[in-house]
């Protein structure tokens, strides 16, 4: 059998590092990239890693994705502020087989993904990792780096464990990354909010790391709000998370070491936020089922704020 | 019949202005001061005004209130934040028959004065006023300084228009001061929280102007939430705010010029904040009335964060 072949849209410091892990472990991997092109064409990819650091001196890099082949599995590794892009980049790295993975943060990528190529040619991928791009073709792999996947369909039910998800997880797991098959991505992705919606939200609009969120009584109190708003939202999609969940999130959150999330980065480095993915299609899902979630709403209107005049400088606030 | 005498606890932004025009009017003013006490004392008071500069070379200043003779009038113009000083500083400078004039912003502080000197010696008084202290003694007085009195009662129940109020309005429309009397001050508490709670709370977490907060159509919406929110806390003390002044607060709220609020000014020098006079008193009251306001609930959340971060250096976000 004939292995697998990945396009990599987005070599990132997710992109780069789960496609540089998947080409170490002997697979080809099609590299897609912007501003680092050049870079990585002439001289490759490097990561840093607590698992060990490489260099993959060669990797196959491409500009645009009309001179890619088409493959397998795409991996979507944009962030999802870029996915009205999707119906350009997706066609011509997919095989007419082939599947795009999305592995974005928030909830509505794969939907959109499905509108650009079909919904039985996406599955999700929720990635738990802490890396980050530190200089072109370089990234730094900090913590974790394990991926759940499960599978998609038209009608957001759960799809089961499907052959292509079970082929797909045994790559990254013969890349050394651990994988979890999931049955309901819709349950999944709603759980990852449990986590994001709290954390992402307040470390950017209190300037905080997580440890500060959680040391503050006021600030754990609320994030705990917060976590129970994401459950509330849930039924909006006919999904339940057990209580004992949000324990667990808590309890791992306390036992993290001082963590600055990636929408806070994405925020100071003047980059847009994923707001929409991560906060408004989960409030305008809960809306529509008819259930309030203030501190969520009251979120997002924070955030919609600061990603705006983040955009504008000449809107900073006069002094 | 013998002019009434002043006492003011506090000569900052406030206090030295509003007691500096008493002065100026021919009044007897007595001034509270602590760190610009020497200053004071030597040079007096200087106010920069838009109705007119002027200086007041000599002025009874003390650095003790055991200094300061006992007055008919004290001018409580301390930061919400002190009034746990009340105890001590307001029985030594009021005459027996003398009242407590609570200058200052949010709920509470009537109460508070009331436990050291006795309901009946308390009163009221809420500022319209914009102004700043530039150094020592020296008052820049920008906009507005209307003043609303309204009598003080144990059960919090509206006092009518009592002869006192009266009597001490006269004294400030003398010094040229717009007053409005009015007979329930727990209703004008609530009224000017309208204001206040959607706008100082904001101010400080998006670090942002006014006109910023009513252009972006997200905080727009949300200090319109924040509103109504403050107009179901009312009902907590069974006060009815008719949506019309919320209509009116917008409307003038468009027409300020881009305004910086004190708190936001209060929060950028590392001052306390009067997060308990302002978000926690009104909070506490609709949170025992059975009343739900998540918003204003997750505003004070994260301004009490803030907050102790302040005043916390070594807390400050590592980078």
């Amino acid at each position: 059998m004939p292995q697998r072949t990945y396009a990599i849209l987005g070599t990132g410091a997710l992109g780069g590092f789960y496609g540089a892990r998947l080409q170490r472990a002997g697979l080809e991997v099609h590299f897609l990239l912007h501003s680092d092109f050049e870079h990585v064409r002439r001289h490759g990819l490097k990561v840093e890693s607590k698992d060990g650091d490489f260099e993959l001196p060669r990797v196959k890099a491409y500009g645009h994705v009309r001179d890619m082949p088409p493959c397998d599995v795409a991996i979507v590794a944009l962030k999802a502020t870029q996915n009205h892009l999707l119906p350009d980049l997706l066609p011509p790295v997919m095989k007419k087989d082939g599947v795009a993975l999305i592995m974005q943060n928030g909830i509505g990528a794969e939907d959109e993904a499905a509108r650009a190529v079909g919904p039985d040619r996406v599955m999700g991928g929720l990635c738990f990792l802490c890396s980050n791009k530190v200089g072109p073709g370089h990234i730094r792999h900090l913590d974790y780096g394990s991926v759940t996947l499960a599978d998609h369909s038209a009608e957001n039910e759960p799809c089961g464990i499907t052959p292509r998800m079970k082929e797909i997880g045994e790559d990254f797991q013969r890349a050394g990354l651990p994988v979890e098959l999931v049955e309901d991505l819709v349950l999944a992705r709603w759980k990852k909010l449990v986590w994001n919606i709290p954390f992402s939200g307040l470390s950017v609009v209190l300037n905080a790391l997580t440890d500060e969120l959680m040391a503050d009584p006021q600030t754990r109190e609320l994030s705990v709000e917060l976590m129970l708003e994401v459950v509330a939202g849930a039924a909006g999609s006919e999904r339940v998370i057990p209580a004992s969940f949000l324990e667990k999130m808590i309890a791992d959150t306390d036992k993290m070491p001082p963590y600055r999330t990636s929408m806070h980065i994405d925020f100071e480095q003047k980059r847009p936020m994923e707001v929409e993915a991560i906060f408004g299609n989960p409030l305008r899902i809960a809306n529509n089922a008819g259930i309030e979630v203030p501190r969520i709403e009251m979120l997002y209107q924070q955030l919609k704020f600061l990603d705006q005049r983040n955009k504008a400088p000449h809107w900073a606030p006069k002094t």
